[in-house]
């Protein structure tokens, strides 16, 4: 085994060197001027400008199985776009705008041309939101990934003044319900978008096209996670809390920012759910409520503003649209479906 | 369908619900004062406190295919501190203090009883580093991860002031370097030995008893990434560079922080390699060369200090002793093994 051991046992330095370097490049068009060094170190440096006092949010997310489709579909600049997108809005809910991002994707073989693919769809969306990508590790992991398999996982942390922190604390009986739209399913509800399409044997139905969606399905689902943060940023003043339409639907992140004894009412009718949503829906007839509960149904953000303050808050973002009022809790769920 | 589509694409929201709920207990018992609200909002937030001008100093990185051994061995915690130390190490050679920590857990099926265990895990090496586990997310991603297949990642942020940065641009010729003892591969290897022992196949190698070791196979591998945060700390006036042997070895970690012009000499004579290092090296017929490239052979952390201030370097950490020195580069490599 002498000289070659460690590429026989499935880890190719030499593909995570070059990978390395093709993703350095990408990074350094994202970097802003709180970016301190270079990529490369054992640590990345970054020194927050601009606030007086700074409270520092962070998250983690991944893209989940839509990395499936995306291979499917060979598209990966989108999840790379997915992952920062998420990350991004998810620190958003707290009017933290972001700083820097970090990337971790593992796989069972590094393919470098596709890494740089990955990294140039994050760096697009890093660039998109004056977010600096400034580190990231890319790990080969055979035996833990199969074949073309891999996880893309980010980091980000953002910063918000510590008087400007919105949490929905402020939310009160009364308060308006803005849905901000979605761009597709975003990054949630794939395993089973999967099972109902039986795409994991067969991914021909990916290729079908649907009048309704004006595009196949496989090009609907890999829509990338649109970012709030530009949209809404500007709204910041008119709004009292955020919650980002992720894994567990309006049923689970709802909740999220709504103060004790009280409850969101949404009404259904008042915006049309997108037909990929419907689709999915027929085809593995799933119940209303539980697309609820996987999906986001149209809406990415619900936006929580005073009344009155809703047309102010929709002349700043004319996408959006009153679905939904705060109501004090009864006997109901802290989320209810009219 | 109907009523639990998402279940039986195999996501399960009940188990991802409990998991969470016994990873923030683990959680709370490593809040510090910087830490802002609570677990499970959108966002993880963190004040920095104490620093004149600080600059923020992350780093994301994974355990590797040790996770599979854990597996074997029945051993979650330990990986549990591998991936907080592992990261924390990182961002100490620039000499920050670790702040905050977020992990991502990725895996087939989620089993809340394995998921708390790296929890507990993660949360007794945070303590231990005074670094707060803010966040993370366990995603169930069923097709993604095999079996009992699982990916663990981690993500730290700390500061440093930015006149105390230690980057290795100071570095001259004739400085010292000392080697920090590791406390077994940490997390670098594995892949090599998980083919050299044919363990993906067989794993009854890891209970074989090894005087050598005094212990099983098995339980050297599985022996946690050491944190050299808390032993350096002390030191970090008397020293001008670190590298943390990470994956690449000597050979690739160590020219990290080399100014140009200067090569590291290291005579491996200085130090003995522990038996785990040479075991695996004969029964895999490994050259020399590789093993340095593949494992850290006994030294985790490389400190570059002036010549006379070692004595005071090695008052304050006895284990270090001198391996080496700074030499200006001829021909030669930027890493030199003699």
């Amino acid at each position: 085994m002498r000289g070659e051991a460690y590429k026989a046992a499935g880890v190719d330095r030499d593909a995570a060197a070059r990978a390395k370097k093709l993703i350095a490049r990408h990074a350094r068009t994202t970097f802003t001027s709180g970016v301190v060094g270079d990529i490369g170190f054992f640590g990345s440096l970054f020194q927050v400008k601009g606030f007086q006092d700074p409270v520092l949010v962070s998250h983690t997310d991944g893209v989940g199985t839509k990395l499936k489709i995306a291979h499917w579909m060979d598209s990966y600049e989108t999840v790379g776009m997915d992952v920062v997108n998420h990350c991004i809005n998810d620190i958003f809910t707290c009017a933290a705008r972001p700083l820097f991002f970090l990337d971790y994707i593992g796989t069972g073989k590094v393919v470098p041309e596709r890494v740089e693919r990955l990294a140039a769809g994050m760096a697009q969306a890093c660039r998109e939101a004056g977010c600096a990508l400034i580190g990231g590790e890319t790990a080969e992991l055979p035996g833990l990934y199969q074949g073309d398999d891999f996880d893309l996982v980010g980091f980000v942390v953002g910063a918000v003044e510590r008087n400007k922190i919105i949490d929905g604390s402020a939310i009160q009986e009364g308060d308006v319900l803005l849905g901000i739209p979605s761009s597709g399913l975003h990054t949630n509800g794939y395993s089973l978008v999967r099972r109902v399409f039986h795409l994991d044997t067969d991914q021909r139905p990916l290729r079908k096209h649907y009048a309704d969606l004006g595009c196949t399905l496989g090009e609907a689902l890999i829509a990338p996670h649109r970012c709030y943060y530009p949209l809404l940023e500007p709204a910041l003043p008119y709004i009292k809390g955020m919650a980002h339409i992720t894994g567990g639907g309006f049923l689970e992140n709802v909740p999220r920012i709504l103060p004790k004894g009280l409850s969101a009412r949404f009404h259904t009718g008042a915006w049309e759910v997108p037909p990929i949503f419907r689709l999915i829906q027929q085809a593995g007839d799933v119940g209303e409520r539980e697309m609820f509960r996987v999906f986001n149904m149209g809406i990415g953000m619900v936006v929580a503003c005073e009344p009155g303050k809703e047309t102010t808050g929709q002349a700043q973002v004319p996408e959006a649209r009153v679905i939904g009022e705060i109501i004090a809790t009864g006997d109901q769920d802290s989320v209810i479906l009219v």
